[in-house]
């Protein structure tokens, strides 16, 4: 595997993945870098670049196979696989994010609901059972979780994000707003959704200074 | 108003200000570059450098005031004023964000929710009605609207996006999958919630190659 790809270029390819996947669905076999660039609004020689980091994928003159890019993207952001999702909070975030068909789509399965709510606990969420979390660590011990989802006030956070490290989650996707502190080799992806809305603030207040 | 801010440096600071708010509840009244960057595990150069972009703030040998810092990098991103916000989409996801009452506390209100069922249409979410989707271009002519969430389909959002701006709306938080195709002067804010997923899964198939 790549060790040297900027995070940059990561960040790019789940965007690309879109695009081709929108072109398939299209009926559009191949693409030029200068048709796909118009249409993401980037330059071609980006997408030229972006691409080179993983050999490639082009023809010259010829462009690129929508389906073959698109599979070889998303091989390289790993979605060849599935993962096994748990959610912790079944509040309207929570059930958001349980309700989302498309993660699925993707191989992303949620597997469990967790609250310490009790009048939570026990509801099912498209046929996934709120489960108490007192009962979170034996659940990690018996089934295998890729990805655990906090969705839960930012004081609760570093406690179950302890107990997840601990019993083997790599990767939280952590929506309370806070910064977890995890060991080495555990990947935390943050939405902090106020600090989007404080973007939006400043774009506002400061008008047009930052027009990308 | 500054011109030349990078977008790295405004990204980063609502962490700032959330760093400093949390110091303030502790009843912290002063704090160096170095403690400040021990807590947010940055280096202190970067924080000062950072600062330095809105004329310092700290004073040598003395470090920062806790509480003028945040106050100013609030100004700074537009938080000494309030936004108006409505929210189109009353599923679970819009429910959640009108629920978020720490929106509030920074000042970001949100006063409506709009959507295209019927069935949803007239619920109430945290004392906001849900208004028919139809009527959210008159609501936009009499009522000022800064921030626009968009939590519905992606298929939908391009149109709904068009209301939006044509009826004077200039910041978008979009949480459907797609680009939006803005006027000029229009700032967008995306949360492309699966792409986080993806980030996830390529860091556990690469793992450990993207460690930051």
């Amino acid at each position: 595997m790549k060790k040297d790809i900027s995070p940059a270029v990561i960040n790019r390819l789940p965007r690309y993945y879109r695009y081709l996947g929108d072109l398939k669905e299209h009926d559009v076999v191949r693409i030029s870098s200068r048709e796909l660039s118009e249409r993401m609004h980037v330059t071609a020689s980006q997408i030229r670049q972006d691409l080179n980091n993983f050999g490639g994928f082009g023809q010259q003159g010829y462009g690129y196979n929508v389906a073959t890019l698109q599979e070889e993207i998303g091989k390289i952001l790993g979605l060849d696989r599935s993962y096994n999702l748990v959610i912790v909070g079944s509040g309207n975030l929570g059930q958001a994010l349980a309700n989302y068909t498309d993660f699925e789509r993707r191989g992303f399965f949620v597997r469990a609901l967790f609250d310490k709510d009790e009048k939570k606990v026990g509801k099912v969420v498209r046929g996934i059972k709120v489960l108490p979390i007192d009962e979170l660590e034996k659940y990690l011990k018996e089934n295998k979780v890729d990805i655990a989802a906090l969705a839960i006030p930012r004081t609760d956070a570093p406690s179950v994000a302890s107990v997840l490290t601990n019993n083997g989650v790599k990767a939280i996707w952590n929506f309370a707003h806070t910064d977890l502190h995890v060991p080495n080799g555990v990947f935390v992806q943050n939405v902090h959704l106020i600090e989007g809305l404080m973007q939006l603030s400043y774009k506002l207040t400061n008008d047009g200074a930052d027009e990308e």
